[in-house]
């Protein structure tokens, strides 16, 4: 086994979710390298040392410049907030490091396809953590949809809802409530939760023409932590849109977090002409599926165990019935990230997948202040 | 249409349930026969002579002899408590009346016998009412165990959870409470919900050999309607079995009324070597079936939503997605009852049916007393 | 109790449940009015004799202008296509009758206007059949919105799926499938699906204030079954808009008949600040409920079996956990009119209600043609 | 932090999911000890290698008398096939080392009471293998029945379905199907499955005081993978109980290898005056809860999302609505064992709480013998 060095920047939920990737995928994957936690980089010197040693990293920086330029380092995972995901992306490129970027890609479509470009330029292997598409009942999906098993496709559906910042008193900015900050995250709900509902989508269902939004900002003005000022929340608080996509499907998208009784309400559907199926993020490890082939007065939603050995990654797991969770979606995309790197492929959603949902996003946020239709540009 | 002229006797509940089904059938069903509600009978003037104007009786009495004696009565219901079922069933069948009898069909199997062997000896049409085999989605369970879909069957298991005594303030007995009056119901949930579960349980899967029972009375008194004293509860709260069925599939029946949170759920299940099924009365209109041999990855448990054209009875009623209720149980019976007059055969579950089941309460109630397993008596 | 005269136009799958209906109320609601059933009408006279024997008509008739102007009919009940609202309407009016009229009310938005101000100007009491309002769990949905339970209200969310018309070979027009006809129906799903949706919204959460609208047709072509010729397709397929209430909250809405697998599923949710409620058709006797008032480690969706005596309607039928179906919407809507009419008041959707549903349809047939945002004018 | 060497007896299934809660516990868990991975053993020095450098231990050996023995080794781990429980804990606790030991705890109650009296008087911290007491919902079942929510208890329900023994062609004994022979796993669905639902039983529940029992083998003869042979079936591949539990309630027990369409579908249920819940392993980030003091109208079983940071156990990995999975029982096992390392105290289940355990499993085996009710010997 090689060794692949890590340098990860950031230690906050998503620090950890890798870390712990990094950490596992060796245990239950036969691959040819393995992730080595060789440092990890924050701006508070004790939290990211205590983070190094919770986690086993062998050193730790405080300037992300000084992580990308050790040249023991030769993977960049950049997880800190998405207004620094472009000039470390840059910076890495420029030295050569295969990269891997916290979703979304960018602060938009311009800052994503300035990265896009360094990274192929530089043709350093890159990758971006739409992890939900290595959910096992996720790849199940897109199995089933690549070989046509569903036959012509009508509709798709996608949300996602949560409902942690209803409260008015919530503040907005600082380290645990970046994206509520308009400056940091680039949006509210449209890059953070609608960004992995269009990454699947594109994944599943080919590319989106045009679409029309609407965005709502419900609480106006939050106190920010930064400068204990109340101030305009710049964010989008809530997001709707329908869409048409290239193969002629018609879709509804919405994100919130505003809908009560919901924490991480993930959901799609498809229904196509002979199969349907959807699936939902609070029970993770099920796909529903409804065959019309299936004899008539036997016909119904299946609600498939996403366990067995012959389902996406879950015989590398433990047994028939019992489920993973969340996290092991980060571990498959390592997993298969490390497969590509020893095959010389590159493992999707690359940079330039990404762009595209970049490039969805900003239509979606064009839309809704032009009240039209808006195209979605393609890259 | 032939009339087929109806005394019902009881205006309670189950009065009211089977006055209902005889009303509507003809909307629904083409028939030979049109049922006329000719008369009801009970024994307070007032309360049965409102309910013969709301229903539409031509007349009403307060004597059950009268109304089984009179001559433009064809087909005696006997929809009044346990207690007075045989002696109605007797004197009716002497009359030649046609009988619809209530479950449990007896006090015990004594008394079921006799009144088996009075129908049979008179040779009139006969039934009881145990309504749930005519909900569509247990019909098409029936149709398909019937059909060997499911291979050979390693088990059973059925239970009726209710919770609607668990107040130690509700009194016994009288009118709407008769149920807990051991010296009327003859039973407590044995009797009253048990016998529905077994009653499936033989359609569905056979003769049943042995049992092994417990049962409980959580409240041990209560106060009497009729007498005004606190009096010891004389039936079963809850009762639990597990048995053998003839054909080696083992088995497991509970039963009870101190389930809190449970209203009538009436569940069964049955596994089978290729496939399994389950279904439950309060999503009566849902049949769950697993099926092995579909494709590996895509195995899961089916909701089949049985409101289709295809599906037993609906084609009857309005349009595929939309669903009947419990009462269209007894209007699928009183269909299934005249069109087998129509034909001149017997209708299921006739006495007889209703006799074994009689004989498996019967086992289960002596072995709760025995601590025994017991063998079921075959009639 | 007094005798209503009912004079019934149309005979097929409204007409069954109207009818169903008027026989039905009296056995379960106390009501100072008796729906008699004097009339039907339809244009063959082989079949709706049939129909009038099987329901118990007292005469039929083959020309609605004579039911119409018949002095002993004193409700017309309009359950005809769509295209024949208006004239029935307007000479019923005329003609002092009541009238019940199916939905949606009109073809569009002027025909229902002058429909309004007839039955307005002849003070006669109307009422439009947007049954889906008395299903308990609905009602029960409804009280709670009413009360304020859920505080402010941010999002809305509906769908009415189905899949009948996926197939091409299927053709359009004719007794059966006037749906597919533009002619006679003025709209696809717009107007036979997203009508309930709408009705139901405005019901709970108050008037919309702006949509912006696609449809789609995909099918083109069909054989029309009254030409007998392959002509276009003039309805919408699929339709699904977003929608801004007059309360500040963000909606969703979509209709299709190319969902696979959905067969009605008719389902809204409601987020609001303190709780969240949702429903769905296929299971319509459960309201899903999420209160963040309740303990935090135990807050959850509560699954109400709405089935028991003090919830809507409920009282009236059988016994906790007994579920009833779809048919009996229309039985409560009856119900309720009987009652309006012996208090003298109105009772919703009036016709007047059910125009404001139509500005909203027209409005979203407007956008999709538009591709623009477009307003609803208030009536 | 203080290290803890561990060695570990077996590297099956076990042998990785306790391997996986040493490697993961220091990441997501303040604790005063780190689990060292000194040494694994195993009689395939290839295959033990293997596993060894898969998981970083830093030694292996192929004889446990050798890694018991060894000085560096302080605690362990008993991941092995049920016969070698005994010897190997015997030869542990003498040479004073900590003992955690797989389920169940022995092949039969003298063995496990030879065990408990061993490490007792050896005065080493021991704990056993039933992982499920550690799922965040089944830990929050079990608080909210030690704070009395549910109030007097009246029904306790468990069931454990699988269906991976169904083929008749499916061999016994040797590595993977040790649990099919019987001289090696002492019982079949018995010790296997139904140990687990009696240890959560004892825990939530109290002590059982009786039971009646019957046991099947469905399939007579497998061939033997040791002999080659075909050979008679000890185990027993379907058992089913009724219990009476110290606190007066009732309660059904059932458990196979021949339910079609359930992996590990382990799912248990307790009604008590006031509140309900149940639980099940195939969704196992979810409660469900009744509580009858919610407003009536409002009540319906709670479906809770166990993923909040008020859950137990939750506040320690992701952000509500992302679930964890089967393994994470494990690593909080190992939390609280160290936890109770720190304190100097016992953790559960101890050997003399599985003992108990053991001796319910014992007069179950007793009864479905003697066809009679069974006394549970009390440890």
């Amino acid at each position: 086994m090689k060794p692949l060095n890590i340098g990860l920047i950031g230690y906050g939920f998503m620090g950890r979710a890798h870390s712990n990737a990094y950490r596992r995928v060796g245990h239950f994957f036969d691959l040819d390298h393995e992730p080595v936690l060789k440092a990890v980089c924050g701006r508070d010197k004790d939290q990211v040392g205590a983070f190094a040693r919770q986690w086993g990293y062998e050193s730790f920086e405080t300037d992300w410049r000084k992580l990308v330029s050790r040249p023991d380092i030769e993977l960049v995972d950049v997880a800190c907030p998405n207004d620094m995901h472009k000039p470390i992306a840059l910076a890495a490129a420029k030295a050569g490091k295969m990269i891997l970027c916290e979703k979304p890609l960018a602060m938009n479509s311009l800052e994503g396809l300035q990265m896009t470009r360094a990274v192929e330029k530089a043709g350093v292997p890159n990758m971006v953590w739409y992890n939900y598409r290595r959910i096992p009942a996720v790849t199940l999906a897109h199995d089933l949809v690549a070989e046509g098993r569903l036959g012509r496709i009508f509709h798709y559906r996608a949300k996602f809802l949560q409902d942690w910042t209803i409260s008015k008193d919530l503040p907005q900015g600082g380290a645990a409530l970046w994206r509520l900050d308009a400056k940091v995250a680039g949006s509210g709900v449209t890059g953070d939760l609608l960004a992995h509902c269009i990454d699947t989508a594109l994944w599943l269902n080919g590319g989106i023409d045009r679409v029309t939004a609407m965005t709502e900002t419900f609480i106006k003005e939050r106190k920010h932590n930064l400068t204990g000022k109340v101030q305009e929340v710049g964010i989008d608080d809530a997001c709707a849109f329908l869409a048409r996509f290239e193969n002629g499907s018609l879709a509804t998208f919405e994100s919130t977090r505003y809908a009560r009784g919901h924490k991480a309400l993930y959901t799609f559907e498809i229904n196509g002409e002979q199969a349907s199926l959807c699936w939902d993020l609070h029970d993770l490890h099920r796909l529903q599926y409804f065959d019309h082939r299936d004899e008539g007065r036997l016909r119904g939603w299946r609600s498939i165990h996403v366990t067995d050995g012959d389902h996406p990654y879950m015989g590398k797991w433990w047994v028939p019935g019992l489920q993973i969770g969340y996290e092991h979606s980060f571990v498959h995309q390592v997993a298969d990230f490390l497969d590509g790197l020893a095959k010389g492929k590159p493992t999707g959603p690359t940079f330039r997948d990404a762009l595209q949902t970049q490039a969805v996003c900003d239509a979606v946020l064009r839309s809704a202040r032009s009240s039209r239709w808006e195209p979605v540009r393609r890259y």
